[in-house]
Parts: structure tokens; sequence; C-alpha cells
């Protein structure tokens, strides 16, 4: 049993899908939550300045006694990640390779299609993680660029006929080809779930990152023998702009209020 | 006469509509533009950081030999720019004043609907200028966060049913209060000009801010004597992330290709 907090950051919001999950499956941890929302979207900058980013986001988390590391950014995980791992003697996770051991472990047809940003798309990260477990697995990839503004507009809910219109546009192709497992690449998409599920239909597997992210953290908390139990677990959040829309926003992705709000700090300084 | 160029920037896209219309209006002009593609939006920003990337921006546009700078961001415009303005000797003209001014003139039953980005409309500055020109006017203000991004994803033709769809939800309570004039408080709003226009009816006066901004500005010039005539004036567009998806979004906006393409700048060396 060991007491330190689970840091976790992401460009944005989106990485408190990923929180949900480990407060869920690992109540008795105290999670700090890094959001730099002064700084997103991060799929766009290049690897010197997403390295420069991600050194800063781990020294303000690093302020903090952390027994682990979990970077919710699809970006940042298939960039700076294997750099800043070197540099820290903490476990640090990201989400793409636990969502692509998960995809690989679902796939029966071995047809995975891929939702995520562009950048993420761009990058084929996930496509040569997968083809690294399995190099028989086929991986057809959408760029869904209306999802993020979509879903941080709060339209999430099916009989929405906006969003109903949008994922139909998008998935089609994916539908079409044959999916039987679908990553959702993006810490936002978890929040689409019931719709995107309701229009691939019940043989589709849905792949939510964060969650399989937070599994991978379990597992090996669990191994180590580092998990907390028999408390309530706490969860402090900051951010690098203002809170306000933050706080706003956050309950929405966390599916709870944030017990002590949200602050705002420099990461520059760090 | 004087050969110098006007600079114009925008948090990204969206003054290629003011650039449009000045093109159109002021076609001698030399144009240099910067869209901060790589921090947009800056809709969310706090003030701090707004006033940080404006100077930013003005530094890299004055790298340059200019006359007059247009700042075609509604929320610079009503945030940053008096503190800008008083830090360089050519005139440095917003979109809210002129799109104001425009407003006042042509309402007849003084109620002026507004539609901008949710950190304009918090800003209270269209409502603040216009009450300045007529304290009779009443202002009625709806923030479009959705619109931006459908915008530049092309979803602004008629017949699109996610795009009637949202306007129909922020707009209907602007249409029931009986508004005949609507500004359009951000420069990509005046690509949704036919639905917007379809929706709200022929009696409603629509506004477009860049297009308000770029009469200013020819008055401006011509009564100093500096507008260039008797030559096709040239247009340089730079942006801070990569520019493959900003000249494939530029034709949009600008309704004309880029004559040398976009080159990418790194905007915090400036």
């Amino acid at each position: 049993m060991d007491e330190r907090a689970i840091g976790v950051f992401d460009s944005g919001l989106g990485g408190l899908t990923a929180v949900r999950e480990i407060r869920r499956i690992l109540p008795g941890e105290t999670i700090i939550y890094f959001g730099d929302t002064a700084r997103v979207p991060y799929g766009s900058r290049s690897k010197e300045m997403l390295l420069k980013y991600t050194r800063q986001d781990m020294r303000f988390l690093r302020s903090f006694d952390l027994k682990a590391v979990l970077v919710a950014c699809g970006t940042v995980s298939t960039t700076a990640l294997p750099q800043v791992r070197k540099e820290h003697d903490i476990p640090v996770l990201g989400v793409v390779e636990p969502a692509c051991r998960a995809a690989a472990k679902s796939t029966r047809n071995k047809k995975v299609g891929l939702i995520a940003t562009a950048a993420s798309i761009r990058s084929g990260a996930y496509e040569e993680t997968l083809r690294a477990i399995d190099s028989d697995i086929q991986v057809k990839g959408k760029a869904c660029p209306l999802f993020v503004p979509l879903v941080e507009n709060g339209r999430v809910h099916s009989g929405d006929v906006v969003i109903e219109t949008v994922v139909r546009e998008y998935l089609q192709e994916l539908k079409d080809w044959g999916a039987d497992t679908l990553i959702l690449g993006c810490t936002h998409y978890p929040l689409l779930m019931e719709v995107i599920g309701a229009f691939m239909g019940e043989g589709v597997a849905l792949i939510n990152s964060g969650a399989a992210a937070a599994e991978e953290l379990k597992a090996h908390l669990e191994q180590a023998d580092l998990t907390v139990s028999g408390r309530d677990g706490d969860a402090w959040f900051y951010a690098s702009d203002r809170v306000q829309n933050f706080e706003e926003l956050a309950e929405l992705f966390l599916a709870e209020k944030l017990p002590h709000g949200a602050k705002k700090i420099d990461i520059e300084q760090y």
C-alpha cells in the first residue's frame, strides 16, 4: 500500500474521462489532474514543442508526491512519452498502447476501426502499435474533427439530430467496411459512447482509451502492491487557463462535481 | 499615396473574410495576413493570455513595413485592443466599433441582435459600444460556440440539417425578440450569411463586421491620402501552424486562391 497520489495530465479536459475510470476502479486513490487549457490543442504542435510542454506538465505534477503518472493525451502518448518516461523514476503510462492492446484482444475479424483527431490519425501511431501487436490486424482510421467541439457543447445525447447526423457521416464508412472493434482514440469520445454504439450496432466493441489505460494502471499498481483501499480517494484539479469554463465542463466529463473546484496555475513557470 | 502594406491578423482563418472585403474595396493595397492557427481559438482564453498573444501577433506583423493594422478578431477587439493600440504609432482598427456603428445606422426599431463567441458576449463590449453611440438601442447577445467549428468543417450550406438545426437553436430567441438588425460579431460568420439570412428573414439586416471594418479602414486611408491605386495589390499569408490546413480552408473564406500560398512562422519567437 502506497498512499502517494496518481498524476494525470492532458492538453485540456478530455483526460477527465480517464480520471472518471480511475476513480471508478481505484476508488481509494488520490488523483492530481492537470489540464493544459492555455495551450490546447496539442495535436498541431511540433515534436520539440510537445517535448517541452510534456516536461513542464510532468514537472508541475511532480511538485506533488506521486507514485505513477497517466498521460491521458493521445498526442503526447505517441510522441514525447518514451523520452519523458526515461527521465522519471515512477511509472509513466500513455493511452495509445493500452487501447491498442484492448483492441487486439477484442477483434475477431481483425478489422479495427480508429476514430481520433486529424493529428492522431496522421501520426500513424495507432496503426503502428496495433501491427506490432498483431501483424494480421487491418486498421482503418477516420478523423472526426467535429466531435470535440460537439462534445464540449454538450451535444452527446441520442435523439439530437446534430450529433446523430455527424456520427453517421463520420462512421458510415467504418461500419460498411465491417470493423468489429472501434478504438475511440480521443479522450473526448467516451461521452459519445451511447450515440456511437447505437449507430455501429451491438456487434461492434467500442474501446475507451482512458478506461483501457486505467485498467493497465490498476494492474500495474496491484502487481507492485501499491494500491490504496479502505478509504475514499480525493481528487484535485489544475488548469493553465481560466478555470470557470473548466469547472463548468468538468462535470460532463467526470460525471461528478469537482470536489474542490479547479485552480489555475502558470505552467510556463515549470 | 503610401505603398506600405496593411497588416491583418486573427486567431485563425476567420479574418480572411475581412481580407476579402479589403481586396474588394481597396484593390491596390498590399496585405500581410497572420492567422494564429497554432493557438486558435482565442475565444476561450483569459484576458492576460489574450494580451500576450496580441502583442506577439503585432510584433510579427510589424516586422513588415505597415501603414495600418486591422485586428480581424472579435475577441481581441473587445479585450486587448485598447492597450495594444497605445503601444503602436500606426492606426490599429478593430472589428467591434465599425460593426456597432453600422448596426446603429441600420436599426429602425432599436433592437439589435448580436451573435459572437462566448468570450465576446461575456466581455459586454458590443453592448457598451452600441449604447455609447445611441443609448436607446437595446442589445440582445447570444453566444454561438458551434459556429466556428462548423464553418471550419465546411458546414455552411442551406439544406445541411446540422447547420440549419444549430442556427435555429441559437437564433430563435433573437428572432422572437424582434431584432431588425443582427451583428455577425465573429469573422467566421459571414460564411453563414445565406443560412442565417434565410432563417432570420428578409426584414433583418445582417452586419458583416469584417466588411464594416474594411469600409472604415478605407475611409481612414482616404482621409489621410494613404490609399494606393493604379496597381493590383498583392497579399501574403502567414500562419503559426501547419499551412496545409490553412491553404485548404483559405479559399472558402477568401473566395480566391492564395496568390503565394501560405508560410508557417513560429509566433512564440515574437
